[in-house]
């Protein structure tokens, strides 16, 4: 089983999750994905568990980014279509991204009030007292319909990404996410990219500076900005020991226009 | 068996009481509780220790928030009279909070000399030479009166923490601990307020400002004071989306007066 | 096996990594020693882990700190001389402390090509798929001669640290690393000074200022300087609740004059 949430480090919400699971499921492992999400920022949870669920074993996957916890948001469990897969999670696009990427969701259980969740339940921690005991239960072997209440699979909230679009010039790109370094990931593909006249070597024109459409960071000088194909084959923006996000001083969800040629 | 201390993650010092463990108890599980603990902050360790238990599996706890290594405080293994518990680390009051939750100390032996320990003990690593190897032992089965020498329960350390008191027109409450949130976590229960009239729902008086005795975050606007019933059932003050610790300017064992009705 | 890197724990690195190995090795438990080395220090990372292995179980030691990854340099896996230790990593130096701590290589494989990496390999996050995957196979008893290609273990990188040498009236150390709290390392051992006549307990003049020549912090006033032999027995620089890299204005290889006396 894995384990992804907003909950930092410094206190103790990630250990005491980490007891609930193994009181109920004693010889389980569970590895930590990161904890490191930016506090409620969902988007960037469903993100990092789409990408790195490629790499992470068949099973339970609890992940919990919640800042909906004591509203009537629902809590679920879904069982995806492909790789055997189960996640764990508040119904809040959490974990869109990465049924999508497990052939969708066949079976879903709302577990709001799952007779497997700690009572009493805290009106902030159900992470403790609602996903991480359903996680478990489900570890152990239990049916994912003896959770909660069975759901209609097609009323679970998605997460909706913007789309690169081509454009006479180029490709419109978006704004998916930025990481500490300031390194930008977009919502273009290679193809996209290949399919506007773009190859990777050449000179290029990213929200009208010039970059490089490079492979590595060591293909351009520090300071000078790159598109590059990150570790998991996301089309990114990046300055050479600097930060892409403040040079070009974008946000989330901004538009970025990538056409061939210096400016 | 778990692990929480103030050691960070920066350091190897966490993963080499880590390895300590694995050498000696290859089989056994070690989760870690947190080691984010305020360097030195004996208070809040003890603290987050209490509050963890409950939800731990029963087992060996190591816990080492330790200021005064290398002085001649006592290195202490102690078996709580319930809960199947056994705790591991300084004399220093760490502890105390967590006995006291598991009716108080059945057993305790010195380990400041334990056979046990790792040589030569080093002056200012005595998670690594001295808690680590004891608590391995002991979560292989080894019993508790071979780590250490036999020590009188009662010459422990305490941790004596402040205590809410009803006053003419309320409740007065201290500041126990703030996490870095800025949240404020009291001494005071929810009884204490019942007993003073408090209820629920209501504009309240605490420390002088308005503000609301709410269930959630959610109840009340950006910026406004609430004092709400944590995920422990801990009674804490915050500010939504703010700090009730600098906006109320608190320190630790402040005198908080919660009153009913608006200033 | 155990894993220390510079991935910190903000992202979904060190928990890809992990899946990656569990899904190959699906019983072996990993130790994190660290992931919080100073992004790209290959020197730090390479006393972290030669100073941690001493306490680590014996069998496969992953460590990734790789500011090179995309150029042409190795990646290797080495059987160490003693201590049954295999290490896997970049050929930087990083693993070259920890092999001459364990007697030297034994046995090495150029694993850039290894049949038991993931494809394809991204440019950037070799630790996914190269070394997470290559220890992994070492982990359920591969030999390393099917992990890549045979290497002279007298090619493989070394790396040089300075050394404190006798002078007319003392010992002239240098800065090997400084921690996140200003305590400075040195290369200098305890017989170094005791061949200076140099005895603990002793006022001395590090840096032209006057010192005490320690066993713990508590020996000295806060604000004081003092030589101690840390928890890993390395001669260390501090300054009681304060920094000495920044009180001494130091800088990696500076040298340091240590001699007997006040100055």
């Amino acid at each position: 089983m894995t384990f992804l949430s907003d909950y930092g480090l410094d206190d103790d919400f990630v250990g005491v999750c980490h007891g609930v699971v193994a009181r109920i499921a004693r010889g389980v492992r569970v590895i930590d994905v990161t904890h490191g999400i930016e506090r409620h920022d969902v988007r960037a949870g469903a993100l990092a568990l789409r990408r790195a669920l490629e790499y992470l074993p068949a099973g339970v996957h609890l992940a919990v980014v919640d800042p909906g916890v004591g509203s009537p948001r629902r809590a679920v469990a879904l069982r995806c279509a492909a790789g055997e897969h189960l996640l764990v999670g508040p119904d809040n696009g959490l974990l869109w991204l990465a049924a999508e990427g497990c052939g969708g969701v066949a079976e879903a259980a709302d577990i709001g009030a799952s007779p497997l969740r700690l009572q009493p339940v805290s009106a902030s921690f159900h992470g403790r007292d609602i996903f991480a005991p359903v996680a478990a239960h489900l570890a152990t072997g239990t049916p994912l319909g003896h959770t909660g209440e069975p759901l209609d699979p097609a009323t679970l909230v998605r997460l909706e990404l913007p789309r690169a679009r081509p454009t006479g010039d180029g490709v419109v790109a978006h704004v998916l996410h930025a990481d500490r370094y300031g390194n930008v990931a977009l919502d273009a593909q290679r193809e996209d990219l290949a399919a506007a006249g773009l190859r990777v070597g050449e000179t290029i024109t990213v929200h009208r500076r010039r970059a490089r459409y490079a492979t590595t960071f060591a293909d351009v000088l520090p300071g000078e900005l790159l598109l590059y194909e990150d570790g998991y084959r996301v089309l990114s923006l990046a300055v050479n020991r600097g930060s892409a996000l403040a040079a070009l001083g974008l946000a989330r969800d901004d538009e970025i226009l990538i056409a061939p040629g210096a400016p």
